[in-house]
């Protein structure tokens, strides 16, 4: 009976690897522990897209919303889109050198960061107005595509689209290959974004929803036509912006939807407020260590960017949405 | 050689048939006879799908966007949504007593449709916010499902819905069939056309760009968000705000597009002015046994709907642009 034996102790080795091989493989988000997140998030796909379950949701109505800032990549210290603007008054004021005295361009081009940083929001606006409009949404794009491929964030000296959250990213692809159409919904700019969606996120630009100017349709000298960006607002994409904006450029509620501050709130209820299965996941930056920790919920500390309060998150418990610990629930922060 | 001759005809024989059963099977556009138009659409797709030549466009900029009234389905003679705006004041004054006696909603009452066409525009404008906003999304939603499924159509007595150009749906499909993205791109209210397109065209909510008012996200007594539709416009997608809207909604320079008026004048303008092949194209309604006729382009009549002026004309054949006889280039206009 000795082979026999031989016999079972292979097959039951076999089975163990091939049961481990098999897992290691089908695992769809690897960067996650093992704990409610995950495993809400697994049970969310499998529940919408088993055409055997009562909770089976077609392909078309599987619309999946994600903020950007905090919750796909790091928006600690500061948005990388006001950078962007910081980082562009010196161009502008040499194609307007008039700017050069006047505040609050003369502080930006002090570079004392402390006294940028102190500068009221309506200057702050001033410096978005003419850093993001009056010129043409062709001049735009090509200004944003340099920058993005060379600025670096001062932390961790690298491109800003290198900080993105390995397991936000797997959490994409495993959507998509499970029939989801993947949005971004953000604060930021829906044009400044659109510019690198694709290549960060694999989100073509069509997928993306943020806030939006108008822009003026006219001609050049060559009879050509060009679309110029206006300073006028279309949609401020937070808040309660975030469903306005969603029914704007989708047309759908989501079922799932994932932010990380007061300002997703609403984009959250709205997903909510569905029939069928709906998933609302909060991300809580609780890792100072490997990224940032703040809040004020549990007791983080305050923070003007990307605020959670506590009142979001007693929310949250209370209607059953997913809190995700960034310091507990992930493996890994960033892709190495 | 007798056998020898036999076999030369039959496989001469073979391959006649064998060309001829091809022809018929792959001919994407059977409702289009073959001249100038069905020509000039099928050499497009050829040339931007073939990866062996300079012209192909890779499958994420091939945007190809349609107006819709006189470009997809009868506007004459009056475009759908008014003739349910007007039908909806009924229903309204039910909702609303005090308007009875109050003008525009007084004539709509009275069923009178020669003192209706003479409304003013300012009239109509007070109709057209008084059933176009004011309610939630979703009822809004309910009401024109309610109405799209059972209105019909004066003349034909068949809905509005199978008021389609077969020969347009067919480039619909073999656009998407090769690789490329559908939209539409309509003066009429966005909201309004998403309840139908799906199943009338193929074309997703989240691909109709239309003319658009706001929204007002509020809870009700249970606690539940819904979206309110408010009477401020966002984007009047007509004329130069159709190249806005595109870029607003989808953020890319289609590379084909159609329409049939002078509003579709600027989409097609900024059609042309991207890099590689492009092809603009309009619908003429010369037709008027089996459709209507109307310009004033080409001496057909004056029309104050779908407007089709003799300057558009002038440069549509000017810059290449391909203009449609409805007469002569479409075997048939309806799918029966």
């Amino acid at each position: 009976m000795r082979s026999g034996h031989l016999t079972v102790i292979y097959l039951w080795l076999y089975a163990l690897f091939a049961a481990t091989a098999a897992q290691a493989q089908s695992d769809p988000l690897p960067s996650w522990n093992d704990n409610v997140a995950k495993q809400a998030i697994v049970e969310f796909v499998q529940a919408t897209t088993d055409n055997t379950k009562p909770t089976f949701v077609p392909p078309e109505e599987r619309i999946a919303t994600f903020d950007q800032d905090g919750t796909l990549w790091v928006e600690h210290p500061m948005y990388s889109q006001v950078i962007y603007c910081l980082e562009r008054v010196p161009a502008l004021v040499k194609e307007k050198p008039e700017l050069k005295d006047i505040e609050p361009f003369k502080t930006v081009l002090t570079g004392d960061r402390e006294a940028i940083a102190k500068l009221p929001m309506a200057d702050l606006e001033k410096i978005l107005a003419a850093t993001l409009t009056g010129m043409t949404v062709d001049q735009f794009e090509a200004e944003v595509s340099k920058w993005i491929a060379s600025a670096k964030d001062p932390r961790w000296k690298r491109p800003f689209t290198e900080l993105t959250y390995q397991p936000m990213k797997e959490v994409l692809g495993y959507l998509r290959d499970n029939g989801f159409k993947t949005y971004i919904v953000t604060g930021g700019g829906q044009d400044f974004v659109r510019v690198y969606s694709e290549s960060t996120y694999g989100i073509p630009p069509e997928q993306v929803v943020g806030t939006a100017g108008g822009t003026t349709y006219g001609y050049g000298k060559d009879g050509k036509p060009f679309l110029t960006k206006d300073p006028k607002l279309l949609l401020n994409d937070n808040n309660a912006g975030k469903p306005e904006g969603i029914h704007l450029m989708i047309g759908k509620q989501p079922i799932i939807a994932f932010g990380n501050s007061t300002g997703d709130k609403e984009m959250l209820e709205y997903t909510e407020a569905g029939d069928g299965p709906r998933l609302s996941v909060l991300v809580l930056h609780d890792d100072a260590k490997r990224e940032y920790a703040y809040g004020p919920a549990n007791g983080l500390p305050e923070t003007k960017v990307g605020t959670f309060t506590q009142e979001l998150y007693d929310e949250a418990i209370k209607d059953g949405w997913i809190v995700i610990s960034m310091k507990n629930d992930w493996r890994r922060v960033f892709a190495d």
